[in-house]
């Protein structure tokens, strides 16, 4: 018999969130380093979650009428100036190909940040007419942004992403597409991610360079830490009047389209790890785990029970479940571990006295239900527990997020609840950038978002006392 | 009424065939160009057919246990140049990122124009034992090479598509991998693509650098030219000593994994323009058509027609079937004649007569066949149309290879065959690399492959007269 793999110990995150994160990114084989300074590597399990993700989400943007399409990676630095907001946003940011073979080139190009340039430049010269309207695109792609300080899936200096960059015949029609999508994130977040989210829209100093508004999805994290978890803006004719896109009305005048543009990246897979993961490691919502049900046989050398769980393998897949039988020589222990790291949302046991009985055991991985299932009911039971699960995940972030949400009418007040409770602070505010400077430098917080879901909480702003306009949610940030 | 669009014409291919080629591009809105040189913009319809074709390899790879991976798009100049016969192959094409934000970088880096140096590099540090070969990944990218003369999907700076990277624990494994991947696109190119293919082996003069064998699949363009399909490499464990990949062996001693590597690009997409495309424009095999049957309403504006047609798409959609509608007021020759351009296999056609005798008219885009089907049989007959489709644009294309492709016993017959009729040339051949030169000095051809068929032309060399090796297939390849 083969000698068990070590399974090896993760930090507890009570400990050291931080390692904690890192330590589950690294030995759920989800991500590595790369030999180039900040960048990443999606390792298979870490892909094939991301591809689930895509799968889904490509899926909610056709059904409204999106279409894929893929732009050069590589942008002229003269074509990325004309927008002057957009540049002097991801100009620090940006990685920068001068040669091409051996030869200099004329002129440097960028290599894409945000590909709202590419779009327009395209739309310039293939846009006619109103009748070519609404263009609704995508693209799945990889970006990048230099930053200083990376963490996996958090900031990398490639990630992976969709962006998509649409355009229409009327501001009104643009605004309602900049809404579907935000609504589209908080969906996908809540339904398949099973992750709360607060919907938003950004104060002037947080929102994308050179937009007109920026929508987000933010949530909360197992440290109570904010993460913004996926973008809508919106930049009315800005970017059209920069880049000459044009067409011809119904009243025969060349008009400016209104645009678009919306982004999630794989930094939604660091939310899961961060809003479910625990000490024993990973644990993945159903709809995105590669591996749904994790098949283990006890004393699989007695007779027939390698064949039973291999039967019930087959079974739970004909059902469309996603569903791996580990029949390796490893022990139990280690087995059970090893899909605990991984986050495997249900792990379903059968040994030779299961057989006997006709039936066998469920174990959800998010709080270690165990279920005893009559083997004819097998498929209903599954589908059924993984629902839980679902259902478990979504509940517990919930109260997670509403528990550690505060009002606070001071600046002083927020940062006393920040230190001792962390979370999403909501205050009143004047919409002076000069207050979210404050409650930045006094209270260590950045405002996360307005929420759509306004309320009122007092007439006056936490910060200066001066009439209130909006309540903001505060928070420190991923 | 609104005023038909403009369809316009395209250059016959018997008149200009790269001009033809060029306008099917651009009138069947596949692709535009970027303004960045040699670059260009995959369009809806054209990524449409990237996505067919990308969900149906993938699950090819799938099937047999292969599994998707993101590796970095930068490689550092020092890890790139580690292998010396692939780093001299690739070197002169390199786009170089010099510049990080505003920081001039120590080391530049290499945007991927391939990335086995990237799996190695990364294998070298997770790969341990015996037990987790063998190592099945791919990964869906873009990568550039800096190309001097570009045309789309043939030729661009940057092209989309799949490299398969594998690690295995001995060479018969690997060399297997390699013979497996060939195979898969074999399989690709003929029953979806309706491409006939030759298998063989690359010349050492034409296969991949740093490769050991190069594996290729080999098709004819209607203008009797010859395309490389695909090719798949084996590399026997030479860059695994480069890149220091090591694992514990069976024997408990440090050995060095066998590798392959095996991609497809976007100019699949060309082969089934040049392979199928005709005077009135595209034609897809339905396999990868965006849209497999449009249906179009006769006298659209009598009662019940439009609700007739809208009930054939929708019978047709349940039925599994990728259809429109085109219920526009463009005229019926306009919407004919565009989706002829765009290559859509089988159009339906429905108007009052038909209504009223219960039947529908379907008509095939490859060889303007008509039938008359009883509606009740629609989807039936929709489907019995599409197969048919696909295996007359099969016959068709394997029709103009084999009656294109000859036999020489000199240099000058070569010539003389290619000049008058283009095609494969086949020859016997010594191994030399001198008389391979002299092929193409003298008769303007490259060796295209020795086919995995052997057959015995003769005993001596087409070239030099001495004793020959193998058999050869010449052409003058895009």
């Amino acid at each position: 018999m083969a000698k068990d793999k070590k399974v090896e110990q993760i930090t507890d995150m009570e400990v050291d969130f931080a390692q904690w994160y890192t330590d589950i990114c690294r030995k759920a084989e989800l991500v590595e380093y790369a030999s180039v300074k900040g960048f990443t590597i999606l390792r298979p399990y870490g892909y094939a979650i991301w591809e689930n993700m895509q799968r889904i989400m490509d899926g909610e943007f056709k059904k409204t009428g999106h279409v894929n399409v893929a732009m050069p990676v590589l942008i002229p630095e003269s074509l990325l100036k004309k927008e002057g907001e957009l540049v002097n946003g991801f100009a620090p940011e940006v990685a920068w190909v001068t040669m091409g073979g051996s030869e200099q080139l004329e002129e440097r190009l960028a290599f894409r940040p945000t590909s709202e340039t590419m779009f327009c430049d395209h739309w310039s010269r293939v846009l006619h007419s109103y009748r070519e309207l609404p263009m609704l695109y995508n693209q799945w792609c990889s970006v990048i942004r230099w930053e200083k300080t990376t963490r996996p899936f958090l900031r990398s200096r490639e990630f992976w992403w969709q962006e998509g960059h649409t355009i229409h015949e009327t501001a009104e029609e643009a605004k309602a597409e900049t809404e579907q999508q935000l609504n589209t994130y908080a969906d996908f977040f809540e339904k398949v991610l099973a992750i709360p989210v607060v919907r938003g829209r950004k104060t002037d100093k947080e929102k994308f360079a050179g937009a007109e508004a920026t929508y987000t999805v933010e949530c909360m994290m197992k440290d109570h830490k904010a993460l913004q978890g996926a973008t809508s803006h919106y930049f009315g004719d800005k970017f059209s009047r920069a880049y000459d896109v044009t067409f011809t009305g119904r009243d025969n005048k060349l008009q400016y389209p209104f645009q678009t543009s919306w982004g999630s990246t794989t930094r939604m897979i660091g939310a899961v790890i961060m809003a479910h993961g625990d000490n024993n490691g990973l644990v993945l919502p159903p709809p995105i785990a590669p591996i749904q049900v994790i098949v283990l046989p006890v004393a699989m050398h007695k007779p027939g029970v390698l064949e039973a769980a291999d039967a019930l393998r087959e079974r739970m897949e004909k059902a469309g479940l996603r569903v791996k039988l580990d029949d390796s020589d490893n022990s139990m222990g280690w087995k059970c571990a090893q899909y605990e790291m991984k986050g495997v949302p249900l792990r379903v046991e059968i040994g030779p006295r299961d057989i006997e009985a006709g039936q066998c055991v469920l174990v959800r991985r998010n709080d270690g239900e165990k279920t005893v299932v009559k083997l004819e009911e097998l498929e209903e039971a599954a589908k059924a527990q993984l629902e839980a699960v679902q259902q478990g995940l979504f509940e517990k972030a919930k109260a997670n997020m509403e528990e550690h949400t505060y009002v606070a009418q001071s600046v002083e007040e927020a940062r006393e609840l920040q230190e001792r409770n962390g979370g999403f602070i909501k205050t009143m505010w004047c919409g002076d950038l000069a207050c979210e400077l404050k409650m930045k430098e006094q209270a260590g917080m950045s405002s996360r978002c307005m929420p759509l879901k306004q309320e009122k909480l007092g007439e006056v702003c936490a910060c200066c006392g001066k009439p209130a306009k909006a309540m903001v949610y505060w928070g420190v940030a991923y």
